[in-house]
């Protein structure tokens, strides 16, 4: 098991969570993901460890940018 | 043709946008939907009045509020 932390800018609402959530529990190996909305806060938990190109590009799917 | 304008409050985003006029858009006779999100005006297009009770008990399954 691993865990990726990160910070995603944009959301604003429930709706906001459930699209990231949703995009990012697509990604294979992925068996859990939690979303603080008011800080941010992402935290995914995989069968393997996660690289950021694929991170990225699911929270891009969702309408949303990984804080650098 | 019958207009009704209101202001709804809570809607932070795009997703919150397309709940307030999914909901809307269920009522019988309503043609039209439009929603401005920085503002929170909503404009409701429908063949017949609406009355305010439908509006409202839309909005609240939407997940939001008619100010007062």
């Amino acid at each position: 098991m691993d865990t990726t932390t990160f910070t995603v800018v944009g959301m604003t609402c429930g709706h906001c969570v459930g699209a990231v959530r949703e995009e990012l529990s697509k990604i294979v190996g992925v068996t859990d993901v939690d979303v603080d909305l008011d800080s941010g806060t992402v935290t995914v938990t995989s069968a393997t460890e996660l690289d950021q190109q694929t991170i990225d590009a699911a929270v891009d799917e969702a309408g949303y940018e990984v804080a650098r």
